[in-house]
């Protein structure tokens, strides 16, 4: 099967149609249209070549909304015409010890992402959501259980969603906890939402004072501006968690010293260039730790969408036709977006 | 009733003998015959000022053994002639949720340590074990269960041997998990030991090939010479915990990259110069945590002693002379000592 992607040919080049092939669906795997895909930090590292690890064509994309258009013959949790999700993996081994756990991410013979990962397909490497279809085994297919005209802003959750979903229940994130949320961008506007939900009492740290009341209306009971040093200190000792979503090299001794004893501060930015390194007294008083996550597993991506649906949560998003990626990019790039682009794939047509 | 003790009079003289003053004995104190005191990197680093806070005369010491003189009309744990110890803590506020967590080094208005803390008692700060005797409330006391010849080797029990025996506990060493513990000095070797007692399987992590044949002495079932690129990389992603007991600013990168998936990195040492930055990949991928720990609450280091006592641990030592003291610390610094050094306080006399 044919169909019309967007990728970046080199790193240098941005982004134009281009058709690609998707397999015949196998005895397992789900074809899906791709209604909306959403646009993250990572598809432009991975197209620029920033990581250094890039297979091009590179067809980023892996917040991904559709429908059922066909299914393999042993496929049993899915039909056709069923509205579902796929996120950032599409396969792992699946008999590994993380993978026995529900932790495909931490695959240990590495799990199979959605874009720019070896595959027997064509054209050797996975092609990912800035496209019209993808075929992807049934286990790494999601149930999205949202309303119709929420099936745009779902598209973010299956990244942004599951990267803050996945630590904040990790780390018992709940009633009675009081929990911060570091930057208030793509992923920190999720953080907030999903930890307000969860019944935590929520502060969001910003460097932007402007942030204040945007932080609020998404449901954060405090808003602490991270460069004003009396608003920081007045919270010293008081947090039971921290998750920090901001890639930049920050200075996180600064909000080490606002957690409790055994709090948790957990990054899911990994900075092109290193953090200060963190202040070891900081950690020995109090036995706090830092800690890092990634993404989530397929079973607790399904438990945050079911929770999304139910709590009526979903991103906040600006939609997009496939032909303004590139100045989408821009945007991005400048921090220019409240809080996610969501491509729509009817644009393709 | 005044003492002979230990004292440095500034942060550039050597120790020497002063008599001091101890307080009479009130409701809830014990007064301790003192009859072995462990020597301490911080005892050093405190009397030569190198923390920035030390408060003359430093008396330090706080890996002390003795046995009960006198005890006030409302103490109900100890009588005359028991055998007991006192640790890096001699008081706490008793109401913070620290202190009602038992979790007294952390308490929120900050613990009394045993030497260095202002206190009511002249001359003002308190003064620890490097003399003849001291005067302690009961709820800092504890049992010792050890037989008599062993009370010299129980001391540094006190501060080496809580100091690891906690996050052991804290981190759920025990049987089925793989252990490391970097660093076989006074410090590391009760962490090989007790993490071995616990029913750990441990590697002991060293830069020196010619501590293998002593860290397999002290229980550990690998040593792996952590300067050695192959033994190190034969270990990746193999283990559940490491204690990491050197202050010295080295590579965390190199232990972090050695946990399982949840893994933490515990460090009990505060370098003076900050350890280089650690890679936040290692942490993302792996979900692995970098965290802190000190000493111990005062119930966890009697479950300690009483632990070593049942299963005949001491830790490995050479007795001096009070007044050899200041050659033992020129050695210690050198690193020449198998393992702690135990003052014979017989010797004041």
């Amino acid at each position: 099967m044919t169909v019309l992607a967007y990728a970046a040919p080199a790193a240098d080049q941005p982004l134009g149609p281009l058709p690609i092939t998707r397999r015949e669906p196998g005895l397992h795997d789900v074809a899906i249209a791709i209604a909306w895909c959403g646009v993250c930090h990572s598809d432009l590292h991975t197209a620029r070549n920033e990581w250094n690890n890039a297979i091009y064509p590179v067809v980023p994309g892996h917040e991904i909304v559709g429908h059922v258009t066909a299914v393999g013959a042993e496929v049993t949790k899915f039909k056709v015409g069923d509205t579902v999700g796929v996120g950032c993996m599409v396969d792992s081994c699946g008999h590994c010890g993380s993978c026995h756990d529900g932790l495909e991410q931490f695959c240990e013979e590495g799990m199979v992402q959605t874009y720019n990962s070896p595959t027997a397909d064509a054209p050797g490497h996975t092609l990912g959501g800035y496209s019209q279809a993808i075929v992807v085994n049934e286990g790494f297919v999601l149930h999205v259980r949202h309303a119709p005209e929420q099936l745009a802003a779902v598209a973010p959750l299956l990244c942004a969603g599951i990267t803050t979903w996945s630590p904040l229940r990790h780390w018992n994130v709940g009633p009675g906890k009081k929990v911060g949320i570091v930057g208030i961008g793509g992923l920190g506007h999720m953080g907030v939402k999903l930890a307000r939900a969860l019944g935590a009492h929520v502060l969001a740290f910003t460097t932007s004072p402007a942030k204040r009341e945007e932080a609020l209306a998404l449901g954060a009971h405090e808003v602490v501006v991270s460069r004003n040093a009396d608003e920081m200190a007045a919270q010293t000792g008081s947090l039971d968690f921290i998750l920090d979503t901001v890639a930049a090299s920050h200075n996180l001794d600064a909000f080490v010293t606002l957690l409790k004893r055994d709090g948790t501060l957990c990054l899911v930015g990994a900075p092109e260039h290193p953090h200060p390194s963190p202040t070891v007294f900081n950690l020995i008083f109090g036995r706090r730790s830092i800690a890092g996550s990634l993404i989530g597993g397929i079973a607790e991506t399904q438990e945050m969408l079911d929770f999304c649906a139910e709590h009526g949560i979903v991103s906040e998003i600006e939609t997009i036709a496939v032909q303004d990626i590139n100045t989408a990019w821009d945007r991005m790039e400048k921090g220019d977006v409240r809080y996610r682009f969501v491509i729509d794939s009817s644009t393709f047509a």
